[in-house]
C-alpha cells in the first residue's frame, strides 16, 4: 500500500487547522424526520453547505496550500466541469494564483460562468470529457505547471479527510456506530474512513455507489481496478472510472466494510425526502448516501449513523427530472 | 397610527440580543451570478437557512419571550399549517411550554409530523383554514391561554425586525440603497423597514406581492384594508387576507415606497435561478423577492440591494410544479 490509513489520518489532522480560516466548519445536524423514519439517529455532515457547494473545496485547498506562491502564480491546471473545478477555483481565489481549467465545449453555460467567476481561465476542448484529464496533465507537465487531480493524490485525500476531523470535534465525545459516504474516485471515503477508524476503530464504513456506475465497488470485488460499462446516473458527482494505480483503491479495499449499490429510483426518493423534510437541496451523490441508509435500515436500527451529505450542486433541470 | 416605525425599531433593537442565543444570525451574502445578471450588488439575507426554515421563528420567539413561565406552561395557542406554526413550536421547544396548534384536517402529513415533532398538540378541525384563526383565538380566550397571531402584534413585528438589526451589523458600515421584502400580512416588511429607515433614512423599500394575491398592496392603494379575490400562488407563504385593524397596514402605508406585483412565471423563473446559480432551496415567497429585483432592474442598476430570502419551506411537489 503506497499510503496507509494512518498516514492519511495524520495528514488530515495536520491540514485541518490550516483549512479552517478559509473553509469554516459545516453544520453536523440530526435529521429528525429521517431519523424517525429509519429508526436510527442520523447525523448529517452538511457539505452541501460547504463553500462551492461540495466537500471538493477541502481537497483542492489542501493541495494548493502545499504550493509555493511562485507555483500558484505560475499556474495550476485541472480538468473538471464540476465540483473539483469549483474547489480549485475557490482555493486560488482565496490564496491567490492563476488557474486553468479544461472542460468540454458542451459544458453548461452556468457551470462555465461559475468557474469564470472564480477567476479561472477556461480551456474548452472537444466534447469528450474522458480525454480532458490527460490533456490537462500533459499541458501542465509541458509548461512546468502544477496539475491538481480530482482524487488520486495524498493531499487531496487528506483534505477530504478533514470532513471527519470536524465530525469528531462536533461529536464532542458522543458515540458513532457507522458512517455512510458516497464513493466516486474514492477520495472522500478514503480520507473520512482513515480519520474515523483511527479514533473509532469499531465504526462501520458504508460506501454508496449507483447500481449504474459502481466502478470502485466492482474494482474492489475484482481485486484490481477494472473498467465497467457505466450508465448515466443522478449521482453525477461520483460518475467516472477509477484511474489506474489510484492510491484510493487500496484505501477503499481496506477501509470500506460494506458496499451499498443504490438504484436511480432510490436516489430520487431520497432527494425528495431531503426536500420535503429538511427543505434543503442536495445533489444526487448526497441523496445516494441517504438512500444507502434506507437500504441498510435493518442493521442500522437504533444506531448513531453519520451521513456525509457531500454536495448540493444540482441543476433545476436535473432536479425536475429526478422528482417528476 | 397605533404603533410608529420608531417604536417598532426600538423594540426590535431591544429584542435582538434576547433572540441571539436561541436563533443564531443567518448569513448575509452576495449572490454573485444574480448580481452580474441584474447589474446590481444583490446581498441576500438567508432566512431560508433560519431555524425552522423561515423568519417566522423570530416573531414567534420574540412574542413567547414576553410570556411568564406560568403562561407558557398553561398553554400557547395558534393556527397555522406553515411557517408560523413551526416558529411557535420552535420557541416553545426552546423556552419550554405547551403549545396547541389549530390546522385543517387536510393539512399535509409531513407538515403535521413536523409540528408534532416540535412537541405541539395538534387540533385538526374542518377543512377551511379561514375559520381556524378565530377558532384558536376563541379557545385561548375561553381558557385564559395566550394566543399568538401570525403578524398583527407589536412583538411579532419587532421580532421580524431583528432581520434588519442583523443586516445592519453585517453591513458593517457599508452603504445600502434598497431592500426588497415579500409581503403577506406585512409583519416582516414592517419590522425590517422600521429598523432600516431609522438608520438609513434614504433607503428604498420595495414590497413584493403576487399579482394573484396582493391583499396588502390593494389595501394600501384603496387607503383601507380591503378584501380581494385571491388565487392560488407559488408564494403560499404570503397568501391570505389582511386582518381588519391590523397594525401592519399603517406601517406598510408609511414604510413601503414601491409595490412590485410579481407573476407566477416570474416566481418560477426566480426559483430556477436560485437553484441553478446558488444551489439553494427557497420557497415561493422568497423567490418572489428575487423576481421583484429583476422587475426593477433598471432603477436598481449599480445599487446595493438587500433581498430578504424569507424562507425555504417548499415541498417537492410544489417545486416540481414550479420548475416543470
Amino acid at each position: 500500500m503506497t499510503l496507509t490509513p494512518a498516514e492519511v489520518a495524520e495528514r488530515s489532522e495536520q491540514v485541518a487547522p490550516e483549512l479552517r480560516p478559509h473553509l469554516p466548519p459545516t453544520p453536523f445536524v440530526r435529521f429528525d424526520a429521517f431519523s424517525d423514519e429509519v429508526g436510527a439517529d442520523v447525523l448529517v455532515k452538511c457539505e452541501h453547505l460547504q463553500r462551492t457547494g461540495s466537500f471538493k473545496a477541502r481537497g483542492a485547498m489542501s493541495k494548493i496550500l502545499t504550493l509555493t506562491d511562485a507555483q500558484r502564480q505560475a499556474g495550476v491546471v485541472t480538468a473538471s466541469t464540476g465540483n473539483h473545478g469549483l474547489g480549485v477555483g475557490n482555493a486560488l481565489a482565496t490564496l491567490g494564483g492563476h488557474g486553468i481549467v479544461y472542460l468540454p465545449e458542451n459544458a453548461s453555460p452556468s457551470k462555465v460562468a461559475a468557474l469564470r467567476r472564480l477567476g479561472l481561465e477556461i480551456r474548452a476542448e472537444g466534447n469528450d470529457s474522458g480525454v480532458l484529464e490527460p490533456k490537462a496533465r500533459a499541458y501542465a507537465a509541458e509548461h512546468d505547471l502544477t496539475y491538481v487531480p480530482p482524487y488520486n493524490d495524498p493531499d487531496i485525500v487528506a483534505g477530504q479527510g478533514t470532513v471527519a476531523v470536524e465530525i469528531l470535534e462536533q461529536l464532542a465525545g458522543e458515540p458513532l456506530d457507522a458512517v455512510v459516504v458516497a464513493v466516486g474516485g474514492g477520495g472522500l471515503v478514503s480520507g473520512v474512513a482513515s480519520v474515523l477508524k483511527k479514533h473509532l476503530p469499531d465504526i462501520g464504513v458504508y460506501g454508496a455507489q449507483p447500481v449504474r456506475d459502481d466502478a470502485m465497488a466492482a474494482s474492489v470485488r475484482a481485486g484490481e481496478i477494472v473498467q465497467i460499462d457505466a450508465a448515466e446516473t443522478l449521482s453525477d458527482g461520483t460518475a467516472g472510472s477509477v484511474e489506474a494505480g489510484s492510491i484510493t483503491f487500496d484505501l477503499c479495499r481496506e477501509l470500506v466494510d460494506d458496499w451499498v449499490l443504490v438504484s436511480e429510483d432510490a436516489i430520487s426518493a431520497a432527494l425528495r425526502m431531503v426536500i420535503d423534510t429538511e427543505h434543503q437541496l442536495v445533489e444526487g451523490s448526497a441523496a445516494m448516501a441517504f438512500a444507502a441508509v434506507r437500504d441498510r435500515r435493518t442493521e442500522l436500527a437504533g444506531r448513531r449513523v453519520a451521513v456525509v451529505s457531500c454536495g448540493g450542486n444540482i441543476s433545476s433541470r436535473t432536479l425536475v427530472a429526478a422528482l417528476a
